[in-house]
């Protein structure tokens, strides 16, 4: 069952977006289940809310500001990831959702091992240039501590 | 043709041979044809002659030894190759062979370029454990420089 059960984590991203692409396509190399997973990377909310804290308006202000942010933010994420589900689905594969709040790779990691997943496939890149510049890439720590398989999808040439 | 054509590079480590495994799974997701690869490391063959030349013995004696030692792993990497292109024909796919010198991750990502393939497939760890802490894991660095999708296999825990 080298490639039943696909975890398929996803920023969104044009890469990510690519990646979506080859796991549909394994279905014909036996997959049957895709663990579908969004981690909200909190390091960026603390990047984002001291950025707001920071532009001068109050601080009450600001933190209300950040918590109705943050819904938006949450509502946008489970909406997309329910159409990515019915876009999956509609291949004739199962799906299971996950929105999680973490450092990406290590959530990525978890969720590989808790759900005893055959193949991690990611995009190479995500959102986040400058963040991978001064982290190192999502996809990198994956590859690097990953017990299982992974499927690396490259951006696109700039 | 996301999986049509797949670059498999082998050093016949553990980790290669759990790589080739996914590889014949592929055919069913489009795979009909694979690169098989293997890159004698102009690096090892240096630091293996040199071993032989400090060893003590007539320089003269080490020159002919190091042609012969080199023929000698040339023949049994040339047979492991026609192995490896039997077994992965007995699944049904299309084989082409290809022995060279070089440095591995350099050579991986010229073929994959020249062949124009969908995939390049490896294992995480080849057989130099060494000289992988030293100069970084062959696949860490096809990974980072390729522009194709890479799947990595990981290996075994120890």
């Amino acid at each position: 069952m080298m490639f039943r059960k696909i975890l398929y984590p996803t920023d969104f991203s044009d890469c990510a977006v690519k990646a979506l692409e080859y796991v549909k396509k394994l279905k014909g190399a036996g997959t049957e289940e895709v663990v579908l997973v969004h981690v909200m990377d909190v390091r960026g909310i603390a990047t984002m809310t001291t950025g707001v804290a920071w532009s001068g308006e109050a601080t009450a202000l600001s933190y209300e500001g950040e918590r109705e942010v943050q819904e938006m933010m949450r509502a946008n994420i489970e909406k997309k990831l329910e159409e990515l589900k019915t876009e999956i689905e509609a291949v004739g594969l199962k799906v299971s959702v996950k929105a999680v709040d973490g450092i990406p790779f290590r959530e990525i990691l978890k969720i590989a091992e808790d759900e005893d997943v055959s193949l991690i496939a990611l995009g190479s890149h995500g959102k986040s240039n400058i963040m991978e510049k001064l982290l190192g890439s999502v996809s990198e720590k994956v590859i690097r501590d990953s017990k299982r398989p992974v499927l690396v999808v490259k951006r696109d040439p700039i």
